[in-house]
């Protein structure tokens, strides 16, 4: 039996990867994207070139949309020669775009208002990169009503990995609500990965042993292992992910973050360093950039002339640092996650196997979510102490370290509120019931 | 009667002033410094120059400590040839230099276990700038034993003005608390100054017209008012306030705070903006520099081309911004005073005589201040939401807005704790007990 004809508007780094992979999976796919030289480069891999935007759509019974913002989601769907209008009766729509729950939500009021409510919506959110997308192996969180995820079941299991897939419950919005919470841990674990090392570098420590530590360590995080090649050979331009990239992400938590009246103080703490770096131009630059924010010279110059009992000390107040700062982070996502009424359950699983994923989160996050809040041994207080010295003496050094700061007075917040004796995920609590 | 002869060291910006002052009221200075060419600068205004620092406290009854920061002190003090060991039997000692409480306090206590609790020892930080110091008109927070006090009481009151000398009640400490609290206000309100014309020429508003609009409003501070002129004159060099001075005393706020494991979110927000504008080269300069965290080019080049329903729109949420965050510093201020026991009365009194003082400190604060908690019209929620639009829009526009931003994040923290109905003054009360 042939593959059924897609349509696909958004080529970009990931969207053409996530295409081409459908054409190698024997679909036929009608490519479109405003820059012509994106369509043309489709074609050269075995697309078909959708020659307008219209075209791309119409007659097409799957459909798959990876632009980059609601507002291009937008103007592509609903705007003059747009898709909504193009799609055959009962096609499947699937959004692949990172947008926030209330605007999928918004997408499914307006096709219903327009008359398209048989078109089978898919809130589908991806992550991954553009490897994993040219792979077929990306993670795909997807909500809509169950006759749409079956509808679509066959595009999202062509795009991810067997174990990636993540047929989210509620409807739409929670595919996105899933997303945004995974990059809760995403946008403070890509600064936390700089904040680390340029903490190190301040303190005089060799940039690839301390990496070596922190893999080995509590205070482990997949973005730190990820970031971190590119951090030691300063390879920013392009690099991997662009600051624009997290930061458009990180916006839409803090923006959601608000409109809920919801606390996301390290979260808003990383924005307002990725902002102050957008201002000095990094925008387009990798974000493993961040590092210049707190050591001004490449990190792997540090040659370190310590002690090994000084080196030692001045490692374990990096590895402190790290690890209560993702157990803070751990705290807000899934404080967050909680309040959305996201699968806490899922919630972790995801995590786990994704980008967000940090070894705080594994063992104090897992237990922050079984119920387990408080019962570990590590009180607020010492957390609070182990966290301070390691503060203590950025500040002696005059080392920015935002969001050690940021996580420092939540975890005096939660002492305040009476929580000091009890285990440290009890931190959660200060992000309220 | 001839006045009596008195010993001076830290002839720098302030001690310069000060020491100067003394030798026009008539008193014999003996002055010293590290710097020859500042000894030999006192020496041509009338000053006698010390030969050396055991010189200038030889057989003086009275003495002057003026040097930068506590270790410049403990060296000064105590160090080989320093002044506590050449002081004679019953002399007074002035420590005129911001230090911490708990620095004060080390002193007295060394004083006595090297024998020389006989010194009246008194715990005297200034505020006020070098003009005033040099017209001995400045603030000046005294605290110390009763005798002590006493003895010196002349001294302090020809380097203050005479509404300016606060005699504050707490002993040793307790002077160098009452300057540590004001300067939460201060260290707050001169980033908050750049950050508010930042968003304003992000905005696109005039900077002038602006200003002018935030001088009569509510959101008015001194430190605005202060700061605007060199801030719109790029006038930085040296200027009048280098960026390490307030740096120092933030520093000196927030190892306070980790001391006593209390929330300053404001402050350190503030301080981790200092330290990257340090690490990109801004310590020397003024502190109206910080601007140039929000807006990267010179504020009066903005040119704006609003509708007059525009401009009020935009010029609203600056005026918004910064009077909701100004609540929040008097909050956080006069939180951190009360837990440190600081004579709230008196706090008020100086800070509406200081730089630190704000219009929402003199209107809101005093309401915290009398126990007025919780009973003013606007709500923690409207508070959110006034201020949430600010915050919106600067995120809209890509500007960073870190005091904003962190004074939300305590506001819907008010709102977690069940405060949202209250008054918004009730923010207070996230800072605990």
């Amino acid at each position: 039996m042939s593959k059924p004809t897609v349509g696909f508007v958004g080529l970009g780094a990931m969207g053409f990867g996530m295409a081409t992979h459908l054409v190698k999976e024997g679909y036929p796919v009608h490519g479109f994207d405003v820059f012509p030289a994106s369509v043309e480069r489709f074609k050269t891999s075995g697309g078909i070139p959708g020659e307008s935007l219209q075209d791309s759509a119409s007659g097409k019974q799957y459909y798959v949309c990876m632009v980059a913002s609601a507002p291009q989601v937008q103007t592509v769907l609903f705007g003059a020669g747009g898709i909504v209008s193009a799609l055959p009766q009962n096609a499947t729509l699937l959004l692949c775009s990172t947008v926030p729950a209330s605007y999928a939500q918004s997408v499914a009021a307006e096709l219903q208002s327009r008359g398209r409510g048989d078109i089978h919506f898919i809130d589908s959110p991806v992550s991954g990169g553009a490897k994993r997308a040219a792979d077929g192996t990306l993670s795909i969180m997807a909500g809509a009503p169950s006759a749409s995820l079956e509808s679509g079941r066959f595009l999202l299991e062509a795009m991810s990995d067997a174990n990636k897939l993540y047929l989210v419950p509620g409807g739409i919005g929670a595919g996105s609500n899933m997303k945004m919470v995974h990059q809760v841990l995403a946008g403070i674990q890509i600064l936390g990965s700089s904040e680390v090392m340029g903490f190190a570098a301040q303190l005089g420590l060799d940039a690839t042993k301390t990496a070596e530590a922190i893999k080995s360590s509590d205070a482990w995080s997949w973005m730190h292992e990820n970031r971190l090649q590119r951090m030691l050979e300063e390879d920013w331009h392009p690099g991997a992910s662009a600051l624009t990239i997290i930061l458009k992400d990180v916006g839409i938590i803090t923006t959601s973050a608000r409109e809920n009246q919801f606390p996301t103080p390290l979260c808003s703490t990383a924005e307002q360093v990725y902002l102050s770096a957008l201002l000095q131009g990094y925008g387009p630059v990798d974000d493993s950039s961040m590092v210049r924010q707190y050591f001004s010279e490449p990190i792997m110059k540090v040659a370190c002339t310590k002690s090994a009992e000084e080196t030692a000390e001045s490692l374990q107040l990096v590895l402190d640092m790290m690890e209560v700062t993702n157990t803070v982070a751990a705290a807000e996502a899934i404080a967050f996650a909680r309040y959305l009424g996201v699968d806490l359950k899922q919630f972790f699983t995801l995590v786990n196997d994704a980008a967000g994923s940090s070894r705080a989160f594994m063992t104090k996050g897992l237990e922050m979510i079984e119920g387990r809040i408080g019962q570990n041994t590590e009180t607020v207080s010492d957390a609070i102490r182990r966290l301070g010295k390691a503060v203590q003496r950025a500040r002696d050094l005059h080392c920015p370290l935002n969001l050690g700061n940021a996580a420092m007075n939540v975890l005096i917040m939660a002492k305040k509120a009476g929580l000091g004796a009890e285990g440290s995920t009890s931190v959660i609590k200060v992000y309220g019931k």
